[in-house]
C-alpha cells in the first residue's frame, strides 16, 4: 500500500504533513510518497528531525504550490506542475494506491475529477466528510463540490455513501437520510421531492427517509444525503456552534478561582468530550466517486490529525469498495430507468 | 396596546399560554385578547388559578383550532373559525395591536399574508426569529416561509430585517450578511450571485456581503438574509448542535461523584450560560412583511418564553417599524429599478 500525500496542502504544510506521514508510516506501516519540492521537503525534514527517514521515501519533485486563493480551475491549467496535480497524476498513473491531500478542496474535486477521473456512470464526485454524531459519527454528502444539483446525483451521493460507512467505516446496514424541512414525503422543494422518490425506489440502501437538521448531530441517520450549497453551510454551522458552545463553557470554567478548581476535577473529561465533538476528529473528507481513491485532509490538521486522515485513506484503499460503487450505481442506473 | 393572542397553538396550550399572557400583563401593563374557545379557556383559567383575572378579558371566542397536521392552507380554508383565523382577522379589522401565536407556523405565514395581507411592495412575508449568538443575538430572515425565494425578496429580507433590528431591538445600524459557502463575491448559486448584488446597490443597509455559515454564531452579522429552505435548515441545525453539545456536557458532568461534586461549584454559571445560548430564549419570531405586527412565539414556549415573546411583540407594534418598513421598500424598489 502506497500512498501519495500532497506535502503543500494545509495551513501547516509541510511541516506538519511530514510529521503526520513519519507517524502514519510508523502506525500503518504504509509506505509514503510524498509530492512536492523536494529541496523544501528535505528542509521542512531536518527541522522536525525526520530527515534520514524522509530522505529514503520517494519523492515527486516539482516546484508549484495551489494556495488557498487559486481558482479550483488552475490544477488542471496554470498549475500543472503543482504539488497537488503531480500527486493526483501519478495516482491515474499506478504510481500509487491513494492520493490525500489538505489543500484547496475546490482543486481537489477538480483534480479528482479531470485527472483521477469518475468512476463509471457516477454523474459528480462529492466532498463527503465524516463527522461527529451524538452517538458516533455520520458521512454527510455532498458537503461542497457541487453547488447545484440533480436528483440523480443525490441518488447517487446516497448510494456511494452508503457502500463507504458500510465497508470502510463498518457501519451495518447503514441509514441513508435526506437533510430536508421536515419529515414528511411532501417536504423542500422540486430537488427534494424528486430525490426522495429515487432514493426510496432504490432497494439496495436503506432509506429512512428526511431528516430535519435538527436531528441530524443526534442519531438521524449515518449518510446524510444533500446539495452542496446546503451541504457546504451545514457542516460549517456545525463546527461553528459546536466551537462557540465549547468557548462559552470554557468561559464559565475559567471565569473565577471556584470555577478554575471545578474545572481541573472535569478536565481530562472535557478534554475527552471535545475531542469526541471536534468537527476534525475523523480527518477529512473522501471524494467519493473518484476511480481511484483520493481523500481530503482537513485543512487545519496537524500532525495527529494528518495521522487520522492517513489511516482513513488507508481503509478507503484497502476496502476495494470502488468496483463496488462502480457496481452498485450501474445497477441503481437500470433499476431506476435513467435516462443518462 | 392590545395584543391578541391565539390560545390554542403551541405545545403547552392553552395553560403556559394564558399563564404567559397574565404575566406579561402584570410586567407589561398591555391589554390582552385572547382567541379561542370561551369554554375551554376559562376551564384552564380554573386550572391555574387565574380565573379572576382571565373572565375579565376580552375573549373572541370560537370553536376551531389549527393543529401542527393541518395543511398551512387551512386557516383560510376549511378552518376560517379557528383561534389562529379569528385572531388574525381581529387584528386585520383593527380589534387589537398586534397578534401572537404559538401555533402552526405554516398556517401563521399563510394567514399574516392572506387574512392580515403584506405591507405595499413587499414581495413575501418573512419569517424570521431572533436567535442567541457569541455575544448577543442576531434576526434571521427567512427561516422557512419561502422555500423558494427569489433574489429581490432577499434584498427586502435585508431591508425589513435591519429595519427591525435598530428600531425593536436597539441595534445601531444593524449589519446585514448573506449565507453563503464563502466570503467571496462569486461565490454560491445564481440566487446568491444576484441577491449579492442587490445587497450591495442597497445603500440604505449596512451590507457586510456573504457570511460562512461558520461565523454566523459568533459575530458575523446582526441579520442573516438566506432563502428559506436553507434557513429553515440553519436555525434547526443551531438548535440541534447546541442541544447536543449541552447534553454532552451535562453526561460529564454527571458521571461520577467527583464530577457531580465539581458541577455544583459552577451549577449557577451553566445554567446562565445554557440560558444565553438557548434558542428559545427570545420568545419567536416576527412575521416580517405582514401590514400588522404577527408574532410566532415558539412552538414549545412556557410561560416565561410566551412571556419574552410578548414582550417582542409589544415592542414591534409599539415601534411603528410598519410604516417605516413600506416606505424603506417602495423607496428601495425604486432606487434598485425592480421591474415589479
Amino acid at each position: 500500500m502506497k500512498i501519495i500525500v500532497d506535502a503543500f496542502g494545509g495551513d501547516n504544510a509541510p511541516n506538519e504533513i511530514i510529521l503526520g506521514c513519519v507517524q502514519s508510516k510508523a502506525e500503518l506501516g504504509t509506505e509514503i510518497i510524498l509530492s512536492g519540492n523536494r529541496e523544501k521537503i528535505l528542509a521542512a525534514a531536518k527541522e522536525i528531525n525526520c530527515f534520514d527517514e524522509v530522505s529514503a521515501w520517494q519523492i515527486l519533485d516539482c516546484d508549484d504550490e495551489i494556495t488557498m486563493d487559486d481558482e479550483a480551475t488552475s490544477v488542471v491549467k496554470e498549475k500543472k506542475n503543482s504539488s497537488m496535480a503531480v500527486g493526483l497524476q501519478a495516482l491515474a498513473d499506478g504510481v500509487g494506491d491513494a492520493f490525500a491531500s489538505a489543500g484547496n478542496s475546490g482543486a481537489l474535486v477538480v483534480g479528482a475529477t479531470m485527472i483521477v477521473k469518475r468512476i463509471r456512470k457516477v454523474k459528480r464526485v462529492s466532498f463527503a466528510p465524516i463527522i461527529p454524531k451524538y452517538n458516533g459519527f455520520l458521512m454527510f454528502s455532498d458537503a461542497g463540490a457541487n453547488i447545484e444539483c440533480r436528483p440523480e446525483m443525490l441518488l447517487q451521493f446516497g448510494i456511494m455513501g452508503s457502500v463507504y460507512m458500510e465497508k470502510v467505516m463498518g457501519i451495518k446496514n447503514p441509514r441513508v437520510g435526506l437533510a430536508n424541512v421536515g419529515t414528511e414525503e411532501h417536504k423542500g422543494d422540486e430537488l427534494r421531492h424528486e430525490a426522495y422518490k429515487l432514493l426510496k425506489k432504490c432497494t439496495d440502501i436503506n432509506f429512512v427517509g428526511n431528516v430535519e437538521a435538527r436531528e441530524i448531530p443526534y442519531d438521524a441517520a449515518d449518510v446524510v444525503v444533500s446539495d452542496g450549497f446546503t451541504g457546504n453551510i451545514i457542516i460549517k454551522l456545525f463546527e461553528g456552534v459546536a466551537m462557540v458552545v465549547m468557548d462559552k463553557f470554557k468561559e464559565v470554567l475559567t471565569k473565577n478561582f471556584k470555577n478554575k478548581l471545578a474545572a481541573a476535577v472535569v478536565y481530562s473529561d472535557m478534554k475527552e468530550l471535545k475531542k469526541t465533538m471536534d468537527y476534525n476528529a475523523y480527518g477529512g473528507a473522501p471524494i467519493m466517486g473518484a476511480a481511484k481513491p483520493v481523500f481530503k485532509i482537513h485543512g487545519s490538521a496537524k500532525a495527529n490529525t494528518v495521522q487520522s486522515a492517513l489511516k482513513l485513506t488507508r481503509d478507503y484503499a484497502e476496502s476495494g469498495i470502488i468496483e463496488e460503487i462502480a457496481k452498485a450505481v450501474s445497477g441503481k442506473d437500470r433499476q431506476i430507468g435513467s435516462a443518462e
